[in-house]
């Protein structure tokens, strides 16, 4: 599935090293973006340890655009974010993810273009570089332990893009060619596993049956068994009537 | 802020790379998790690579377990999702990150503990791993690029149950040192304005006038200024205003 072409650019301030390229490509590609800008990289483009990062997102380093400086990497966008992990002297408003990539969505829908900046792999965005963007987002991270590194960091903004456009639509679902069992079919489990303990002179005392018997349905009923699991569970019955029907037999 | 004790257990399963320990304990200590436990890893624990990778998380591999087999790890746990990037041949289950932080927290209020599997590097977790778990859990990745690595996935898991846990709570907000303009302000930097672009003749028809001023307003109402830009802009007209009361008379 491509991305919508509403979708943010990744945009990577001077990065120095293809590694991080490499690996931030491949973060976009798990959750469907693939518009990646790099401004002033430290090595020549392209560059090999990236791709070797990237595993799977070649793709994405293909069609990679290179600017000289940050207001090129910008020229057709209309709203901007600036990643940052600290604090800055500047007035600008500060959200988290949610609030950052509804923003976003809303300037798609004027048909705007959106992209999400992201900074040096030690120093990260200077104040200059922040200044450009619309809005500071920053995580939600313990600001203990508030160091992420960019793969990461561009990680969760591709995962909450895609959260907000695709909802949580997963790869796969729940394996429906077992569905869940009906009522019916665990009423007939219950009512053969009754029989069969009857049988075996489970239920010592005829005024204990009905406590017994229902403390057991309420355990059956709230096992969300499939029809497989309740075909498993009677082949199981069966056997054991099988067994204690034969053992009486044969031990007495 | 250290972790809830409710907050979920992370159980990486036979992990071979001391790096990769690391860089999830790492992602555990972003986003605020703390109880790491590993089923016979590859290398003799304590890991010097881990404790390279997990740069300032050693808190939480100091205090990380290690079992023999996945059954002894989750001895203490009574809801366990497993991460999985693949459809499985088993009848349980399949939830997004939400919808799996939703069921752990649902435990924890019962007083329960919950954990979150995660794969060998290579082969994922076997099914008799998954067996063990209560549902699948896997995220809403693009099925075309569905491998993350193991710190990844524990980041993206870690931070949606920071999310839930606290809410979108930032590490730091707006500087409100520069409290929004107020619109008596805004009203006198308008005023402030027109009145200079009387004295420099802009408005150069009376009756366009009001529909100019008007317009001229709506652009500064939507600005979203602070006081301090406002004083900033009203510093600019005040010095524009010199030169033009200056020019005209240094030049006619």
């Amino acid at each position: 599935m491509n991305a919508a072409p509403s979708s943010p650019v990744i945009i990577l301030v001077e990065p120095q090293l293809g590694e991080n390229i490499g690996t931030a490509a491949r973060a976009m590609a798990n959750f469907g973006l693939t518009d990646l800008r790099l401004v002033a990289p430290r090595d020549i483009w392209p560059n090999k340890r990236a791709a070797a990062a990237a595993k799977h997102a070649e793709h994405i380093l293909e069609s990679t655009q290179v600017f000289p400086t940050l207001d090129e990497a910008l020229f057709d966008l209309t709203f901007v974010l600036a990643t940052t992990a600290r604090n800055r002297d500047l007035t600008k408003p500060v959200v988290g993810p949610a609030d950052g990539i509804a923003d976003m969505i809303a300037n798609a829908r004027t048909g705007g273009r959106s992209g999400v900046l992201f900074g040096r792999e030690r120093s990260g965005l200077s104040n200059d570089d922040v200044a450009a963007a619309d809005k500071i987002l920053t995580l939600p991270v313990d600001p203990n332990h508030s160091s992420l590194n960019i793969a990461q960091a561009v990680l969760i903004i591709a995962y909450e893009w895609r959260r907000h456009e695709i909802g949580e639509s997963l790869p796969f679902g729940t394996n429906d060619d077992t569905p869940p069992a009906t009522k019916e079919e665990l009423f007939g489990l219950s009512d053969h596993l009754e029989a069969a303990l009857d049988e075996a002179n489970y239920f010592r005392a005829a005024h204990m049956r009905p406590a017994m018997a229902r403390n057991l349905r309420g355990i059956l009923h709230k096992g969300h068994f499939t029809q497989q699991d309740v075909r498993t569970l009677r082949g199981i019955v069966a056997h054991l009537e099988g067994r204690y029907s034969r053992k009486p037999r044969g031990s007495s």
